[in-house]
């Protein structure tokens, strides 16, 4: 049987999670952003990690050394920052290939440095190994106060669901790039969907901190709002909506679905990468969280599990499509 | 600029270790078996990491998935032993391809997940992606009590050098499978290689700890003894005397020597992944350790720095060869 025909990725994962870790010290294993530990001091230990395929993460063609290090950093940090928490240490695994260039790998540590001090993130340990192709994998440990930490399960009823920043311009420069559109020379008014995924930028610890004080529950947007959103609901026992008119798009995802012949609502909802945070929040809570931080838009609200999770598209509901999936 | 150019694998790992980190909490970073990070209680987290290639860390013709998830978890593990440490959590990303059947991975999480019930340990997350080859990474966590903790850094002049089990039988097991020699119907003396290759154990948690109550220094066997006698004596600026006919092979590994043409000897010392441990230990404390493990030999003994690192080979004094290097 293919991985395609059990159901995809989220189907071997669930899979896998038939031998559930039966140690009181986790709070969180398999099913999260990060696994949360419980530590002597009362503090979560917040464990992470993400691994980076050439050409399908990302492409040297496209990038450069520094923005693929920089970007394995930034992806994992996004996780930490989800569940409220603050980043401190990583660990790096690489498959390189013979032909690799010691220029090459300068570029890439010095991506991946610039970004691990941005963080205050130390790289301790790892692996190096060779291989065909490119291949990354950062582990990243971070702690949170365990009454700080936000997690997906934590959703409730009424909540507001709630998107930092724009949606889908990482996918829009994909797509772009796929067109055949480069970055160099191009379209002003497109620029930023090739930065969107060249350079994500993980929300900053602050950010997600703050955010953590007065959400329910929290997650990046690693594949899309539709499967992030599905996530939080699956893991609370809710239902959600979500009003696509109000998912926050930029002007140049906008202008990159008009040139590419695409609804640039389906990036946001489908694709990925963006590495915002989606998060739900009591809507008595909003103004609070106004007063700290407002880079933000709401864009649905949760609902009883029976009404599933839904999405008003042109004015009528329908339940999502499915998200990106490795084996789809 | 190649990395063979550069030096190879340990000069790009140099290269990066650049980098230290500047955290009170740090007291072992890159160039360990495990990174040691002091925690709130006094104790030690040990992480470590492992990235396992396809055709070069295993192969699916020789090898079963069963057998990959179980080596995956071993050679971690390992490293953790060799710390004198308890394994504890485990997080597993993989690039597996479109065409990876659900019984493929199922065979594999049955290996891995057997490995870990051994070894007490408890798989917490992961990320799953999809590449042109087999890729699985391990992050494992453990804990030691700083005082029990054992690095590569300890040995002292006039230290004995001693090695766990025996060495070579994985590269034997390596190098008849590459002369087309298959496991099935083979002749029964040179079984014990393959088994060697495909289904390396670590040493147990209890034998790490054993052992690191009386040594001052240890290591895993990833590369070899010589590159692992090697890292000792960088790390704890002394030199090394290795004789070789000490150095323990198994009847099956020396019969394997036979049917190749090729000196076994060289197996032990620039093969890799017998997943034994090599530790210096003060002459004086040898008794009271095989009053508890007996199964070690002693191969040599540790020097003044400016003696350098050599070997005993027909009855001569010569610095070692290079170990195995990725990128050589």
């Amino acid at each position: 049987m293919t991985i395609k025909e059990l159901g995809g990725e989220f189907a071997l994962i669930r899979r896998m999670m038939k031998h559930p870790a039966s140690d009181p010290a986790v709070v969180k294993g398999i099913g999260d952003d990060c696994a949360a530990i419980r530590q002597a001091d009362g503090t979560l230990l917040l464990v992470t990690t993400d691994m980076m395929v050439e050409n399908d993460h990302f492409n040297t063609a496209w990038s450069t050394p520094a923005r693929i290090g920089r970007k394995l950093v930034e992806s994992n940090v996004s996780d930490i920052v989800a569940m409220g928490g603050v980043p401190k240490y990583a660990f790096l695994s690489m498959s390189i290939t013979r032909e690799t260039t010691v220029e090459f790998m300068d570029g890439f540590y010095a991506g991946l440095f610039a970004a691990a001090v941005r963080h205050g993130i130390f790289l301790l340990g790892g692996d190096t190994t060779h291989g065909t192709e490119y291949i990354f994998n950062l582990t990243l440990t971070g702690t949170v106060d365990e009454g700080g930490a936000c997690f997906r399960s934590g959703a409730r009823q009424g909540d507001l669901v709630c998107v930092t920043g724009t949606l889908g311009g990482s996918t829009a420069g994909l797509k772009l790039f796929l067109r055949g559109i480069k970055e160099s020379g191009t379209d002003p008014s497109i620029r930023q969907c090739f930065l969107d995924h060249l350079e994500p930028w993980s929300r900053t610890v602050g950010e997600g901190r703050t955010i953590a004080r007065f959400a329910h529950a929290m997650i990046d947007v690693s594949d899309g709002l539709a499967p992030e959103v599905t996530h939080i609901c699956e893991e609370s026992g809710t239902g959600a909506l979500i009003e696509l008119p109000s998912v926050p798009l930029s002007d140049a995802t906008r202008a990159a679905g008009v040139i590419l012949g695409l609804d640039p609502y389906d990036f946001a909802l489908y694709g990925g990468e963006d590495f915002e945070l989606v998060f739900t929040i009591d809507p008595l809570s909003l103004d609070a969280l106004r007063a700290e931080f407002t880079d933000f838009t709401v864009v649905g609200e949760i609902l009883h599990d029976r009404e599933g999770i839904q999405v008003v598209k042109d004015g009528i509901r329908q339940p999502f499509a499915r998200g990106y999936d490795h084996f789809a």
